[in-house]
């Protein structure tokens, strides 16, 4: 077990609220006051999120869109966020992209922090967010029979990421400036059996669905949308990188998506792999482990 | 202005919402289903905000305390925190720690993210908490004619940083690990006119205090609690030193406390200086400026 698991086991223990699902569901969901309230915190660190010479203003925007994917495979409606932050020589360029995403998905900010550093660059956003159905979509109700389901192509992020880091000019706006999907979580929420974010790569987070539902997820290779013109050869890479934040959800199996999206493979009873891809168990790796 | 003055500055033109009063004002209020929200983040960095050799079990305290300590300020009861934590190779005392005080205040763990940093250690802390009385306080409340009033001493934290650092063996617990006073806050809430805690030290919030109220705020220097046994000539440090989170707020004149405090000053028509300390404007630092 590494450190971050065996860390993560602990603060998992010390989680014993219910809504506490956070530590291991991405968000908490809590009861208040008659709404279900949905939370989220997330954390990236200069040279390990974003490459040193992003424009501070696409980070801004990143920091903000992944925490409201979180709150968009909840199918929940964004509240407001609170930003930590650590202060560089010069903070204009990320308060103008914090402005514009703000302005863009319509959500307010409401407070936070800023500190000083001697070391990289360290941000965190906490999203607050309302449930707009009850139960709340989580990655542990997928069934045998259901259908797998995501909303959008998987691999553009990594060819943004790549032109960014070769200056090949090609277009690199998915990596920097991803598209929660927000008014696709809401319409699914009422519907889906299981829904979460494809945050680390489709591979990864369909062995977490599959885990946390206790069910096999056969995928496709056929049928998972890529992006056009993608090499052959970078299909495997496609299939376990993240950042591209569309929705992987479920669906019982008589049931259409109110929304554009892609069925990409089914739910069988568990069997000896949590995974298939085109019938078997996939080798190599699976997407970006957080250890 | 410096850097973060003008950051501050262009998040507070970004926080429009009318619960973002939090950018300037330690926390956001929020009405939420029926209830009325109390959201704060609070960020600490290893050498910054602690000591690099302190116990992690008394910087996971602290984290929680701070936090804790400005739903305090507005009589607020915790719902729960996020947590956002940079791993490092052992983090065993800071769960141990977090736990505690996890346990001690009767706060859940709600959920969280966990990264990697080549940096200093740098943690977030996200408490969410319901307000138990309406109007929420605030430090903006404060009018002429109320006395002035805090609930404990301040240059405790002071000196168990010092004892803290130069091994003294002298009991440093103020420092390590503070007690906000959320029962106070609660008793009080309904009658102050304004209240905050003392985290950056008496003089500078009270300053603060001050110029959200548009008023002038006098202390009298005989009246401010203090450790027992501080020599006389570390007194001014005291008075500008922060760390103690005890609640600094205002009561009509007519209006006794609910909890032990003591009253140290008079809140006065705004004059030429915001804060006066036996009759004139004190000289040197006031406090911990974030700058």
């Amino acid at each position: 077990m590494s450190a971050e698991s065996a860390f993560i086991a602990a603060l998992q223990a010390l989680a014993t609220h219910p809504a506490a699902r956070g530590l291991a569901d991405d968000c908490a969901v809590l009861e208040v006051g008659g709404e279900t309230l949905i939370l989220t915190h997330d954390m990236m660190v200069e040279g390990v999120h974003w490459l040193p010479a992003q424009d501070p203003a696409d980070v801004a925007w990143k920091l903000l869109a992944t925490n409201l994917s979180d709150l968009a495979s909840k199918g929940a409606e964004p509240i407001g966020v609170l930003l930590g932050y650590t202060l560089t020589a010069d903070n204009t360029r990320f308060t103008e992209g914090l402005g514009q995403a703000l302005a863009h998905f319509g959500v307010p900010l409401l407070g936070g922090d800023t500190v000083r550093t001697p070391g990289p660059q360290t941000l965190g956003l906490t999203a607050l967010g309302r449930a707009t159905c009850r139960p709340v979509p989580s990655r542990s109700g997928a069934r045998a029979g259901d259908s797998v389901w995501i909303t959008g192509p998987v691999g553009t992020a990594m060819l943004g990421f790549e032109a960014l880091q070769s200056g090949s000019g090609a277009d690199s706006t998915a990596y920097r400036r991803p598209a929660p999907r927000l008014t696709e979580g809401r319409a699914l929420a009422p519907r889906v059996t299981a829904m979460m974010d494809v945050s680390d790569g489709l591979l990864l987070d369909s062995r977490r669905m599959a885990d946390a539902s206790g069910v096999t997820i056969a995928l496709d290779p056929a049928l998972i949308p890529l992006p056009p013109g993608l090499p052959p050869e970078r299909i495997r890479d496609a299939l376990a990188w993240g950042d591209d934040y569309e929705l992987l959800f479920t669906l019982p199996p008589d049931l259409a998506p109110p929304c554009p999206a892609f069925r990409i493979g089914a739910v069988l009873n568990r069997g000896n792999a949590p995974l298939l891809l085109g019938g078997t168990a996939p080798e190599g790796p699976l997407g970006y482990e957080h250890t």
